[in-house]
């Protein structure tokens, strides 16, 4: 187990032997660490892999400088100079804020960026700051045939909303806009297990089981998983979270030949909004709110009476309080890669 | 079949006798006109039967006047004085498109409400505006268990998203957030089909396939259809839908006791946003961005080549077009209730 400073200098060894400026790498520590202590592995520290191997691609500006191309009381638009995601989105939700803050509203958009973590760390800041917070961003895995398709057009497509609870307890919903990621699926195979119908696609576009289809031609479904279960909302949710980025940032489209291969680097595009509750309600008022509901949904009868109903963050909330206390742990074949990492910038191992 | 304008007028005829204002009744006739128009038959002429019945009940004002409570340059709250929805939608939309054409930006949320339609109508008349638009609104009606859960909590909680297109094929979701609507498995129960899995559950919040499950103390689901399904993810986007509706307004909650029951009527909540595209791109490139990227959607591959992949909006359009030309249908039953109607209101039955 691992504590979450060890975790954080760990990362600023590696980033700072990349070449990133230490205030810009602190940003990519906060983000990962943030989704390791909450049990989003896929997000934490095992995207170093991801990102190193992006980098000796030369497809990262590991020097990048963010900065805003042009603002109004309650908006702008930054440009991540084709740089780490996390310190481009961080600049951005930071304006948002301000700009809530200060004008009721901000919204942010940035283009020119790559991968920036969870989305739920920038909307959870939000919240933090007694506002909502929402966030999409377009990615580049491209693993997802739309309703009716028999080709990739979209990748995980997230959406994040984050609404301040009077107790504390943040509302904090982040999800893929996919049914599940191809992890999900990939841990189906690795037991000998088929997936439930719904989660993917056959190269011809046709319901499926088998877990190595999206490996082999196949496809991700969109939240819905089918025809009948209404998949062309995941779809609609996914496509709109490309309008409200790629589109309206001015960014290259998922479904452009371009997308990933522009000369200024991956060319990823995110969409922060922020809106002040005391714009329409008196102070404290809507975080109350928020909580009775939260509570009145957490009190619903449960189907299974040892698994009471959840509200989105319950889960993540309990493993960072959880894993504050334990550590954090890494998977011995994620600690191989990162200890070879580690290794080849340079830099000691911290971590266990 | 029937003109638009012949259905206009019947409605606003019944509304009429009903005391409506004028002004107030063409938003009503408007916004039913528009969804019949494009096929959405449970959005139109036929809610004059639940409305006259919350009326009869004296749930709805008829005589209401919306008011603007209180105002920034970007926001505004609207109470809806109890009366039927479309009037203060239309006027909170209004002042949303207002507020971002002069900052960029309009957050509007009415309180005091009760149904107004298709959220579709008033997310598109952003979209006519240039302007992107957002609409949720929180509901009557308590049909969906939350995921893991055995009681109802939710209804169709629907949102809406809306994009200009630089062809004028809006880009238009307009989602209930569970898996189907009460009405679809009603539709299978009568042709004594079973339902897919993932429609609906038991009283004991477990899967069925039985269509009567719903009207014989089971719930629908929300999307995803199962655990399994990630209906957590519909479950987390029905819960914003109601934070985004009711908390942020002050509204009475859908799990709140006293939901439908306030002495001073629904209460129920609506939320509307704006966003000019011109805050970060020039001119026409935003809208000139989706259209490209639609066309690019509905040009993938079709599993079935004779059923080609469509983009949000779609069908809605080319329903519209057929129907302008060829007129509205008013199916039998309907029809016989919507004559008696007329005959209670002491009005001349104008359709077909």
């Amino acid at each position: 187990m691992n504590s979450e400073a060890a975790c954080r200098d760990q990362i600023l060894l590696i980033l700072g032997a990349w070449g990133m400026p230490a205030d810009k790498a602190e940003r990519v520590a906060e983000a990962l660490v943030w989704a390791d202590l909450r049990g989003v592995a896929s997000h934490g520290i095992s995207m170093l892999t991801e990102y190193d191997s992006r980098r000796q691609g030369g497809r990262i500006n590991m020097a990048a400088v963010p900065a805003i191309l042009r603002q109004t009381p309650v908006s702008a638009l930054v440009d991540g100079d084709g740089g780490m995601g996390h310190p481009a989105a961080h600049l951005a939700m930071s304006l948002a804020i301000e700009k809530a803050k200060a004008n009721g509203v901000g919204v942010v958009v940035v283009r020119n960026s790559s991968h920036f973590g969870a989305l739920g760390h920038y909307t959870e800041l939000a919240a933090l700051a007694d506002l909502i917070g929402i966030a999409t961003t377009s990615v580049s895995g491209i693993t997802a045939a739309p309703t009716g398709g028999a080709a990739a057009r979209f990748g995980t497509d997230p959406f994040s909303f984050a609404a301040p609870s009077a107790d504390g307890k943040t509302f904090l919903l982040d999800m893929a806009t996919t049914t599940v990621a191809r992890g999900k699926v990939r841990n189906r195979g690795n037991e000998n297990l088929h997936c439930p119908p719904g989660w993917v696609l056959t190269p011809e576009g046709l319901p499926s089981t088998d877990p190595n289809a999206p490996f082999n031609g196949g496809f991700l479904t969109s939240l819905g998983g089918s025809l009948e279960g209404a998949s062309y909302k995941g779809y609609g949710l996914a496509a709109m979270v490309n309008i409200l980025s790629s589109c309206l940032a001015g960014s290259t489209l998922i479904t452009d030949p371009m997308h990933l291969k522009q000369p200024w680097g991956q060319d990823i595009a995110h969409f922060f909004m922020t809106i002040d509750p005391t714009l329409f309600r008196e102070s404290g008022e809507f975080e109350q709110s928020v909580e009775i509901f939260s509570n009145a949904l957490r009190a619903t009868p449960p189907a299974d009476p040892a698994v009471p109903v959840q509200v989105a963050g319950d889960p993540e909330r309990a493993r960072m309080e959880e894993r504050r206390t334990k550590g954090i742990p890494i998977a011995p074949g994620l600690r191989s890669k990162l200890i070879a990492i580690a290794a080849e910038a340079g830099t000691p191992w911290l971590l266990y």
